[in-house]
């Protein structure tokens, strides 16, 4: 840090500077990030509430009062108005404090027990990696049917009296696939084990699919064995990041996790981060009420037209779709090229896709900002580095 | 949720109406909060990022250069530029990722080793309690010294072969103390310990306040045994809530916190929380550079200056300091009126005061927002509070 300070239009000329090196979401370039171009309507009522700290809510009654509603209403979409939870920085703080609820009320419960699993689907993101290791569990990874969704013979065989959750995704990270909740949830009833639900990608969208007639599979608190669901708003709810979703069937998992906090406004705190911007719970708020569940309908539909239309356009040009899409993600090899070789030929075109780890192949995410021209240029991209290669 | 989105102005009729139901920091009247009105230079830099995830570099490579420059900044202030770390949400999240560290390196060098523990002054935040329940780590609490900076004897008695991590505060959340940390970084060196510096108080002021010729204790890597610190730019550095941030002196022990990110723009990820807005970034770069040292140490000297104020007034009014401030916090007690009789009449006069726990003490966070008007409205219904009550 310089002595004195600069001038504020020499800064905000760096400040632009270094905005033009990073990649926008409007550009249409963005194909491997779940994140999207947030909503203008919550963008504004993020912007509104910026000094508000949900980790000290005494102070800020008007944004805690907004939280309560906006986990009521999640919940509701889910299956159950009357659930607990918060809304935190996205699918990682909310899935590291459901294995730790599950965690505690397991040690409660048999507080001898030594190492405490949890039993995972291959599929899983890696933020299970991270709970695992910060919360001294033995992460046990499930194998994964030929599409991709957990195998519930896997997922039964690896349970043990040591286990303390079961997880199972509504919209995996990497091919946006759907695990048999419904069968999982009876399960861990019968194996009395708690189960989460990891739908920070599919909870935004697949109840609105389905009341479309889509078929997609329940996942929901409507199912008695869900103990606890992860939902991003800053994923297909539009709303600016950081924004999570936690919500948990029974406040004494929520109770497992407070710490009792001295001198705030609250005795208790259950989140993991402290300061928590009310930010996020007015953007959600306002997104929610604005759109409803029509808004929401479109945009989830927009965004699988786009997929079909990124799928069938993937084939003609001559690649291979490793499975049918589920929800909006299309994954995609080529007998011709290396994976790396297409990623790196994209690239060079300007788009940042990704590459999934299993299978290993060229992963698009069809978010609310990827639009039909976007998709038409990409096919062009991709039939143009076939046509190259096969020329090389 | 209802089917049907409402309009754009009732929505934002209804945030308003919520938002009135929030304290502000401007109105001077929160007084026991850590965090103050963001600078508008920082708030205005926050709101131009809000896309930017710095939980995925690879896109947003502006960002990336940006927290790259103040973290080696941040570094430089604290004693050593060439430091590892990053802008997070806030103090916990950074006392979490330090423990955790702390942990891993520990169970790396004694994998065998179970019931590992920390030492932490019984001043620590009450975020060392979640870390050591989330990182199943016994905490260990040493004693404090008359002036309520933790005594070394107790530290020293409670290091054991077991103990992963010592934390020494620098600018204790209740009573704002400094910790000796030149003699806890000896002792640590002495006994092979890691030392964590909790800084998030005091890390932006100290350093400003002995430029000015303030004689406090130094605290920062320029102490051998110092291996991180937790500086939190959303308290004294004036960034919106929410910037934190966690340094660590080798690269390692941030690599030991590090999970495998498959199709991420990074291939490592060592923070808690995954998305991470870059927000807080942009932010923390602007004021440090628009402000410099220079307006920094206006920052701390005047809230020093209306400390002073406050604490005399205190005294004057007839109620009983527990203990000279050390930095911009004042503690009092009476003995005439319980702590809690003080806290309900100041409450009913519209201010928000918090309560220390150790001793109980109604207990005053000078922050920037806190003005001397605020402070001589304070003292009046301070003295009308104890005049009434000696008329009861």
């Amino acid at each position: 840090m310089e002595d004195k300070g600069r001038s504020e239009t020499e800064i905000f000329d760096e400040l632009h500077q270094f905005k033009t090196r990073d990649m926008t979401h409007r550009s249409g370039k963005i194909l491997g990030s779940m994140c999207t171009c947030p909503h203008p309507i919550g963008l504004n009522a993020f912007k509104m509430f910026l000094e508000s700290n949900l980790g000290d809510p005494g102070l800020f009654k008007g944004t805690q009062a907004m939280e309560d509603e906006v986990i009521s209403s999640l919940g509701e979409l889910l299956g159950e108005r009357d659930v607990y939870g918060h809304i935190i920085t996205g699918g990682t703080e909310a899935n590291i404090m459901a294995m730790r609820a599950a965690r505690n009320t397991f040690k409660h419960n048999y507080p001898d027990c030594e190492d405490v699993n949890i039993v995972v689907p291959k599929s899983a993101h890696f933020s299970f990696k991270k709970a695992a290791d910060m919360l001294c569990l033995d992460l046990l990874e499930a194998e994964l049917d030929e599409n991709y969704r957990v195998d519930i013979n896997s997922l039964d065989e690896l349970i043990n009296e040591n286990t303390a959750a079961v997880v199972a995704i509504a919209g995996t990270t990497e091919l946006g696939k759907i695990d048999p909740v419904e069968k999982i949830s009876e399960l861990c009833l019968k194996r009395g084990v708690y189960l989460h639900v990891d739908a920070a990608f599919g909870g935004y969208s697949i109840p609105f699919l389905n009341e479309m007639g889509y078929d997609l599979p329940n996942f929901d608190f409507s199912l008695p064995g869900v103990c606890s669901i992860t939902i991003d708003p800053h994923k297909m709810g539009l709303a600016p990041i950081p924004t999570g979703g936690i919500l948990f069937r029974k406040k004494t998992f929520l109770e497992s996790i407070s710490i009792e906090t001295p001198y705030l406004t609250e005795d208790r705190q259950s989140t993991i981060v402290g300061t928590r911007t009310g930010a996020s719970t007015a953007a959600t708020w306002a997104l929610m009420n604005y759109l409803g569940k029509e808004g929401y309908r479109k945009v989830s539909k927009e965004c699988m037209e786009i997929t079909e239309l990124l799928h069938r356009g993937v084939v003609e040009a001559g690649f291979n779709p490793v499975t049918e899409p589920e929800l909006n993600i299309v994954a995609f090899t080529s007998d011709e090229m290396t994976v790396d070789e297409i990623a790196d030929g994209l690239e060079r075109s300007g788009w940042a896709v990704s590459i999934s780890s299993y299978p290993r192949a060229i992963r698009i995410i069809v978010m609310p900002h990827v639009k039909e021209e976007h998709v038409e240029l990409l096919l062009d991209d991709l039939r143009e580095l076939r046509s190259l290669h096969s020329k090389e």
